[in-house]
């Protein structure tokens, strides 16, 4: 039987951009004989709108009976003022969470024609090359308590709970250690040991598991603080990058951005292997989000999309030969200088969202 | 009688770069009769050598005894294993907390002839003039509950607790506004209300303090990632940001980073002002930390802990013109192309840290 992927577009550009992977898809099915059964959601905003929560039941089971999920972005001003529990954003936390979609990777790369389009010195990002695992299911993400209370006196209170497990720790440094040995062997756990509680268990945790499992990789610590201005300074320092949910939001958007090309990154986020289906839950979803002063004009970067569906291919199922022709025709097009509005330099071609698709599927015929 | 100092110089190379600092005070009391009386003490992994303690009672009395503190930095590897309670950085903390030191002010500035030492594009930050006003006294920094509790099953659950009351929103957000209305009017609030229930309620705060009385000041709303990734992609957008305790930490290192002067950083920490004596407790700190990959080796930039001293006369004794001598001082030191290692360039002549406090005494006597 084909293989299930619930495809969740989303707000804003999500739909504009996953509209043109969809265009993808149809070529793989057609040319490789690479089948998926395709099955499209309602998520955030768009079902807020039509069925007054962000994420429905029933989606909510098709996208644990998928084989994987391809995630678009949420969010957006129309939605801003709604109450904290009816927030386009809870949809997608409420996938990562009942996914158990711990482990979310998040490369950071600096592709060679789009050096230029950096904010930083082309000799401080060029070649950069690093990821970041950010733990997705735990910290002040879903720690209980949570809420608003008003006091006696009547002011309010609002009040977060930051919670962290030994097991929580060491199943996402785990994936940070494995992957860490197919590339340059080297792992910083980043926390705020000095200031945290959350802080000194996450380093202790991190600290044994090296020295009970993975005392090949270099591990080194370093405070949040530290790190995000280590990224500013000299991000090339670094190889994988461990920590926890709200550190890992920020940081990875940061790494993100330092690479100028946001419209190009795809990230993964992966359960635990189920040990008899052998089967791993998994979203892939684009680093850049929903994009509202954007939406609608067909100019966003539909890149960091498709390459979310080539790692799919590539982690979900097995088909690194698929997933590689996407990421060649990916290059391919970029080396012929067509660039989206995001990533445009002097001397580029600007093209816009569907002709960005055309680009991509002109490629694939050609390669 | 003469204003009372406590002089914490702390670890690292907080004795050295105080050291310069101490040797431009006793200029002014020379030469500008600006006498203080000047107490020193210990704290951080400084005191805990001596007193076991990162702070004892009678430095704490000391700084609250005091007009104001001049710090210098702490922590360092030696005391990176110690338990909790006793880190040099509790030393800090501790102050912050019993001194009520709420807002922390930040400021992120480009120097013209230090562009080039910034690892971003010169057209990026040539002329950056940020604020980032962290709130220093409450979320996660200090909230109950908070610790390390080992389960039945023999695994950990470390916990931390974010806490925020409407008042000490207002309170620092009150300095934001003011602060912006003598710069370019403009505060953008920067909390993560998608995720945390402290950030909706910072939010409505914020807002509604706005309404009430700051209005004519331009306000905007920021989630923290994509504060983050603004502060990279394109920094001059800002003019005063106003964050919580956690966020402010990360978000102020990035800041301070983007400039490439993080050893020429000054930062103050105010109270509120006491109705009855007219005072507000303050602390004076450089940005930058310990450094003790550089400690003892006299190479240390000492402006970051001038430009304190400045900014207490300035902000603590109302000294302005004494503040503009200080800083004057360092311009054309700076024009004459002496640099610290930090902040070196081609063409530029290398001095050491004492080299560096002779020319600002060389310059103070030609001013
Ligand atoms: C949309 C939002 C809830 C989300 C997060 O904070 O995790 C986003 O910023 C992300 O990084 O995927
Ligand atoms: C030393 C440490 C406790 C401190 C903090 O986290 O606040 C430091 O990073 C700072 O920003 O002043």
């Amino acid at each position: 039987a084909n293989k299930k992927i619930l495809v969740l577009p989303g707000d804003g550009i999500g739909p504009e951009v996953m509209g043109q992977v969809r265009r993808v898809v149809d070529w793989f099915a057609k040319h490789r004989a690479v089948g998926f059964d395709l099955n499209e959601g309602l998520c955030g905003g768009a079902a807020l709108d039509k069925h007054g929560t962000p994420l429905t039941d029933e989606t909510m089971a098709d996208a644990m009976d998928a084989d994987a999920v391809l995630f678009g972005s949420v969010g957006g001003p129309k939605w801003d003022d709604l109450p904290f529990e009816k927030k386009p954003e809870r949809g997608l936390l409420r996938l990562r969470k009942e996914m158990d979609l711990f482990a979310n990777l998040r490369p950071a790369v600096v592709f060679d024609p789009l050096v230029g389009a950096s904010s930083l010195k082309p000799e401080i990002v060029q070649g950069l090359d690093l990821l970041i695992i950010r733990e997705l299911t735990g910290g002040v993400y879903f720690g209980e308590p949570r809420g608003i209370e008003t006091l006696p006196d009547g002011t309010k209170k609002g009040f977060d709970t930051q919670v962290y497990t030994t097991p929580e720790i060491d199943r996402v440094a785990d994936v940070a250690f494995d992957l860490a040995r197919k590339r340059r062997n080297k792992v910083t756990s980043v926390e705020k040991a000095n200031v945290m509680h959350t802080g000194v268990l996450w380093r202790q945790t991190v600290t044994a598991l090296h020295a009970a499992k993975h005392k090949d990789v270099e591990l080194g610590h370093m405070y949040a603080d530290n790190c995000a201005m280590q990224l500013v300074r000299w991000p090339k320092q670094f190889d994988v990058i461990v920590t926890d949910n709200l550190f890992g939001d920020m940081l990875s958007d940061c790494a993100a951005m330092l690479t100028g090309s946001l419209g190009m990154l795809p990230s993964a986020s992966l359960g635990a292997t189920d040990p008899t289906t052998g089967r791993r839950r998994a979203l892939y979803e684009p680093v850049h989000g929903s994009a509202p002063d954007i939406a609608g004009k067909g100019i966003a970067n539909p890149l960091a999309e498709l390459m979310s569906y080539s790692m799919m291919l590539r982690y979900s199922f097995d088909l690194g030969e698929d997933a590689d022709l996407v990421d060649r025709a990916i290059e391919r097009v970029l080396a012929e200088g067509k660039r989206t509005a995001d990533i445009a330099e002097p001397g580029s071609s600007k093209v816009s969202t569907s002709q960005m698709g055309d680009a991509i599927l002109d490629a694939l015929d050609r390669l």
